[in-house]
């Protein structure tokens, strides 16, 4: 059913609408019941991070605006932020055309990263060599 | 091991580094041995599309610079653009602090989505709406 969902949406005219709630009951979670988030910072474009919600986590960052995702090393609810204070405050989320990834586009408060970088994604891959980075705008 | 291996690193000086066998050696894939791996234009800082590499997908797409997945709903290898010719170039990889997930910079040849839409993410959550949207720069 869900499948078919977003099949249909596929050839939806731009400006078409559907309620979020609908939609949410259509996200295609996987197998443990999560869907993979990817967090843009709406300013510079740079893609922080990515985490994973179930559908609660879904639902608590829609209602609250606070990025909130499933921690699947530590089996609870984990509020970016509710720790370290660096929150991440949802501006916008995209669903992709299958249903089963999300971009939600923030503003971050502080480092993303649990090791005080800006962003998760500084090992850059160049030849046959990774290096350590500070992670830098496009 | 790996775990650790990337636990190693959060320490590391900017500029040290890894030979890039073993970084792929130690990257942590989820129990159906994938990885997601999220495109980013590399020129309008766009998030494109998000899909899944096994370490063969990751290892060809090293090599040929040609971002190739793993199509979990049809079980094989899939270079992207091999059907469309919207060829997806790797010009930069990046690995998250704990191993789990890449970051590409890519070159995106036409549309990324198979909707023919520049990505895949055009289905934009506003307040109790779902919008289907074009597609825009950040």
């Amino acid at each position: 059913m869900s499948k078919q969902y977003f099949k249909n949406l596929e050839t939806a005219e731009v400006g078409e609408q559907r309620s979020v709630d609908e939609l949410v009951d259509n996200i295609r979670f996987n197998e443990q019941g999560l869907i993979p988030a990817v967090s843009q910072d709406i300013v510079t474009g740079e893609v922080l991070m990515l985490a994973y919600m179930n559908i609660e986590a879904l639902k608590r960052t829609l209602d609250s605006g606070h990025m909130t995702f499933w921690s699947r090393s530590r089996q609870t609810y984990w509020r970016k932020g509710e720790a370290s204070g660096h929150v991440q405050n949802l501006i916008e989320m995209l669903v992709d055309c299958d249903g089963d990834a999300l971009l939600c586009k923030v503003e971050q408060s502080g480092p993303a990263c649990h090791t005080n970088r800006r962003g998760c994604f500084y090992l850059r891959v160049n030849g046959d060599t990774a290096i350590v980075e500070v992670m830098d705008s496009i």
